[in-house]
């Protein structure tokens, strides 16, 4: 591992590897000379496939080890005083030491989170953005980098709101308007667009500066208020809990609604909690939440309805497309989000379905004045009439990822990243055809977009559940919930594949363990996926022989 | 540049540049033969070499362009249904067309912010992250990265606590303790660090479940109180005010606190302050915030004298040390923060004087269990019981940056940032030196780390401010403010080097224009800073030919 053994400490003491102002000058300085340019080459080639040899293995620990065993080998916590390594050390512990312990998300083995393989060019984008090491807070120190930005923030503004080219021309270079604003992920971008929605709900009024300025506490009373409110479906990410927690609503507040049987908000729940928050003038609606995938089952609210309501009512309508954004880019499926464009903002993951590098993470807003409501300058930096990207926006200092996914969108095309959208979804339908037609799987979420579960509930059992008593259907699930947890544990801990898991309710409004998968990785196919199911099948057989097994204390 | 030209659009229309899955896929497969690994060896070699002419230039536009000129190139806001370029086209682009109008912040006359080179291994880090391209919010999708990040939190919080090695033996991997978090940037960490002190303060308490969950307004009433402040130097960072705005408590609650002629905050008027705030019941004081290293002028507040007022009144101490905090690795100066080890908890930055790679925050906490105020779950990921980093953590989904300062840290040793410390800052005294032995230039801030300002003011002016009355010293500081903005304009403008320039209070309270330089790059030296103050005088020669010339409007 890459902390210094004895013996390595001894031959490093015989190297004199010590910090020296010379060797050091040239760490900064470009290389000069061919030899040195090909040793930086040279580690380039090593650290893009020397990698390789990682990603293309299957998903996890060919070397087997527990995180127990693994936390014992790094519990060095002093910081040399001398170098320890060389560069080219460093990079060949990493391939060889650390890498074999890392996952292997690339795998098209790896199902079960939004993380997947990119193709190999975003990592050369990504490169290329840390050699030019821009930073988005100001054009002193990124100029060509925020008219960029600015540029590619208009383009992914019209793949959702689909506004003129009049409007385009107006705000695409327009210092005083913002379009959107670049993040680290999706939580700070749900946390960005309430933090907008609710400036904009106690904005500044007779003798009062605005709930930025003045703080709750003030806004509450200057409004006559005693709680705000953001509504929800249950199956809304838990970073609105948190971006509620931090904006000082409280996460209480986020009020989650019913959702139907496909998993969408229940509308006319919906419109009762309006009605009834209503009645009670002393309580504001901030926001209405759409979900353009769920996290968990990747369904898409119906947002056209969402957005009518939200008019009507008046009330800011966000959607959480961090996850099934981009499909709007697929002329086949883009209907799904029919209504999006109604939203105030919309938050969109760059990481995810754009399929670049981690972090990346974006907010849209309708109304490019609407960030006005979040405005900070100060007087080396951001100074008040200056046009630097930093005025609206959560973060300071920040990376010009913007790049990336400006080139990005250049080298697929729309149509390319539809290919892999289309793709995702069709096979995630094959997928729940061929769990319907095993007879130890039952499936829990068809998918919608390219997200399904399910879990592991012989179809024998499946009937008593369908003709037992509540007592009974809640110890079948229960035993039910400790094999999913231990099939998914033992098919992990192997290494080949992996699929994730939940909880979800189901009809009878019980909470159960289920498998997820999420099928965005273009090399995944029906192959890979029976596999995965067949060692599903081989495990549940070799460790539960009849159904009321014991089962082990660590299925947790 | 980028956009397609008419000419380009009809070529590619001649090569069919189609999304096209077979070609899509191989994007995604790592190359299997020598012909591709080579040539994505080669674009490697461009994007580190080709850049490398542009990393070689001076600081800014060579190719002079207005920024109104740019902005009309980068107006085309429909994403293109095709593919518009291939990799290596797009490649190309950005090294000549994009770069050429970038800012060469690693110019060693870029002294202007605290962006500055990076030693090139960086950019072979970031390759490495970007290629692993681990998740940083679970355990399932990063594994061995979790644990090394647990170490290097470790370390960096023994730099600044020293606490015993039993204490770090029992913390660096234990699941339930967090010594620290990676964050986007000192923006957010200043921003968690604000989130778990009011928190703290506002914790669950006889029927009231806490700030996180019931919101700002029940807190108050719950506490009693109807306002809450934090209290910093005026010279605290503008990201203080942006958190307090974000977290409800309402950016006025910033109290700011004056300076000594140091530019250290004034403890007499702090505790005066404390005093007074306690006077009235209804208001809680959530922290008082410590600056090691003011980003204006550089400056370390009293710390140990500030953690002894903490203590006493039993209130949160933060230290924004985002750019002073490495000065803690050299053994000459790491007295400037004595002290620091009082602080409940600390930001760091990664991009700054740990010379990484935009964008890297850290924030770190005295109290292993105090980030326990901010825990969040959710059922697919972060589950109760589970080790995931993600649990305490302001963002979610988060890239593997801790790989890249774990890497550093072994290359360099705190030996190797010593070395680029001292340098900093020796250079800044040698730059005061000069600046005062020049009859132009009144030194404002002397450097306490590598920061300084100082102004155009020829010395017969200095001498008529000394002795003048308030009125002819206003009207002569606002003729100098005008010089001193137009000099640093038409500085920057001409490309060859770049100072920033910020508004500061004089000895008379007075707001004064001044040049202001941060010295973090080793390949600047004496006679590169000679060459910018020479340019300077030339630019004032020209320009103004007597004190009360003429100044163009645009100089604001």
């Amino acid at each position: 591992m890459t902390n210094s053994t004895e013996e390595e400490k001894r031959i490093r003491k015989e190297q004199k590897l010590v910090a020296d102002w010379k060797a050091l000058m040239r760490t900064f300085v470009r290389p000069e000379n061919d030899a040195t340019r090909a040793t930086l080459v040279k580690y380039m080639e090593q650290i893009l496939f020397g990698l390789n040899e990682f990603l293309k293995r299957h998903v996890d620990i060919t070397k087997e080890i527990s995180l127990k065993e693994l936390s014992l080998r790094f519990k060095d916590t002093q910081i040399s005083e001398q170098p320890e390594k060389k560069l080219a050390e460093v990079i060949t512990d990493l391939i060889n030491d650390i890498a074999p312990y890392a996952v292997n998300v690339a795998s098209p083995y790896f199902i079960g989170h939004m993380t997947s393989a990119i193709p190999f060019f975003m990592v050369h984008l990504k490169t290329i953005v840390s050699a030019l090491n821009q930073n988005m807070v100001k054009l002193e120190t990124s100029k060509v980098a925020s008219v960029l930005e600015k540029q590619v923030l208009a383009k992914i503004h019209r793949l959702i709101y689909q506004e003129s080219e009049a409007f385009y021309q107006e705000h695409v270079q327009n210092v005083d308007t913002t379009l959107g604003s670049f993040v680290e992920g999706g939580t700070t971008a749900n946390l960005t667009a309430l933090w907008v929605a609710r400036n904009k709900a106690f904005a500044p009024t007779n003798g009062f500066k605005g709930i930025e300025i003045e703080g709750h506490y003030a806004a509450y009373r200057a409004y006559g208020v005693d709680r705000s409110v953001v509504l929800v479906s249950r199956l809304g990410h838990y970073s609105l809990r948190k971006a509620s927690g931090i904006l000082g609503i409280g996460n209480q507040n986020i009020i989650a609604i019913d959702v139907d049987k496909n998993n969408c908000i229940d509308i006319d729940c919906l419109n009762k909690t309006i009605k009834e928050i209503k009645q009670n003038s002393r309580t504001k609606i901030l926001a209405v939440v759409g979900i353009a995938g769920t996290t968990e089952t990747g369904n898409i609210d119906p947002l056209l309805k969402l957005g009518e309501i939200c008019a009507e009512n008046n009330i800011h309508f966000h959607v959480d497309a961090a996850f099934g954004g981009p499909t709007l880019m697929s002329e086949r499926y883009k209907y799904l989000l029919n209504g999006i464009e109604l939203a105030d903002s919309v938050t969109m993951d760059g990481h995810k379905q754009f399929y670049m590098p981690m972090t990346c993470g974006m907010v849209y807003f309708k109304d490019p004045t609407i960030m006005d409501a979040v405005i900070y300058h100060a007087n080396y930096v951001i100074r008040r009439g200056s046009v630097d990207i930093g005025i609206k926006s959560l973060s300071g200092s920040r990376e010009a990822n913007s790049m990336i996914l400006d080139s990005s969108l250049k080298i697929m095309g729309s149509k390319g990243y539809a290919l892999l959208i289309d793709h995702g979804i069709e096979l995630a339908r094959k997928f729940a055809e061929e769990i319907k037609k095993r007879e130890l799987f039952q499936l829990i979420t068809p998918p919608q977009l390219n997200i399904l579960t399910y879990r592991v509930c012989p179809v024998h059992i499946q009937n008593k559940l369908f003709s037992g008593d509540s007592n009974e259907t809640r110890l079948i699930n229960e035993n039910l919930d400790r094999i999913n947890r231990t099939v998914q544990r033992i098919q992990r801990e192997a290494g080949n594949s992996f699929v994730s898991r939940t909880v979800l309710k189901d009809m009878n409004n019980n909470e159960i363990v289920v498998l997820r998968c999420v099928l965005m990785n273009p090399l995944t196919n029906m192959k890979i996926i029976k596999e995965i199911l067949d060692e599903q099948e081989e495990i549940y057989k070799n460790r539960f022989e009849n159904f009321s097994d014991n089962i082990e204390k660590d299925d947790i």
